[in-house]
């Protein structure tokens, strides 16, 4: 991939696209996810939803073909390719009270959602108006019981995913900060932007 | 049990209940389901989320044990009896779009959404601000690939399920509107608060 942005680990950054072009995140040395949020640039109010997206495509795990829908029933994106094929919707952002509660981690540790946080305030998103993020690479293991359980990412060095806008929107991306979700290392994401 | 509260087929209600109460929830006839949306009385920005709730107690499907947990990572509520088990945060609240996007139904259909929203009018609470419902007696299967399906539930006369609240709470649920979740049969919800 070409011309494309840097993640650092365990950061995030935020930007808009209009719609109709490509996004394409790519995982530029493998076992790293991303998490990302999306929302209606004209009214910041209609954002990606966990609960429609599973609803209308009728699945978990969403890859090429499956669209993001918004809290408004409305489309935001389509995955026109997806080279690893494990992304879903499951699980919240990595946040404070997750390495708090969950690990019982009470130092301070970069989040997902700490990231979204500080990339999302310039456009005048706050804390509580974030939602769950498509989780990008994310390899959440689900038996026939509903437990979950977090296995490293299955991607390979440039695995990438594309989507297609049907929006205007924001964009939020992360480079995971939590060590289970990719295997204990901490790994940029790449992406970018195009017209086609 | 007495002194219940009827919440008539295809509609639905919301009340307050404090930190301690019980709430039970029953299904008099079998094979209904109900959505169920939770905020913080004292701050209406803190509400019941699906990711969070997923990701603290590790599974998709929650029961007696499991808690119901808030987008700001507190407890809503723990859930103390659960006759039937299956419930879960997947699919979002059937909405008018779901019965036009999903079933080609353009006429004038019931859904949670609308009830969900009607109810919460009176709070103060908007459409925008609804989040994925807790899916109650809801039969949501699941494969390996992830593929969703619905079937009826599995709730005979007289199943219910109760929780203890955490905190002091504005509580909305509703007897589901659509064909897929309950087998085609609209039937009524019973619920009541208790002390212990």
């Amino acid at each position: 991939m070409s011309n494309y942005t840097i993640i650092e680990p365990q950061t995030g950054t935020a930007f808009t696209i209009k719609k109709g072009q490509i996004l394409t995140v790519s995982d530029p040395l493998g076992r790293q996810v991303s998490d990302m949020v999306l929302f209606n640039l004209q009214d910041k109010r209609e954002k990606i939803s966990a609960g429609k997206s599973m609803d209308f495509e009728e699945t978990i795990l969403l890859t090429k073909g499956n669209y993001l829908w918004s809290n408004r029933s409305r489309k935001m994106m389509e995955i026109i390719e997806d080279t690893n094929g494990r992304n879903d919707f499951l699980l919240a952002p990595c946040s404070p009270e997750t390495f708090q509660i969950m690990y019982g981690n009470h130092e301070e540790h970069p989040s997902c959602l700490n990231n979204l946080r500080a990339n999302l305030a310039e456009y005048g998103i706050g804390l509580d108006d974030i939602p769950t993020a498509f989780n990008i690479f994310m390899n959440v293991q689900f038996g026939p019981d509903g437990k979950l359980s977090v296995l490293p990412p299955t991607t390979v060095a440039g695995d990438r995913i594309r989507f297609r806008a049907e929006q205007d929107l924001i964009v939020c991306l992360t480079a995971c900060s939590a060590e289970d979700s990719n295997g204990g290392t901490f790994k940029p994401i790449h992406y970018q932007v195009s017209d086609r």
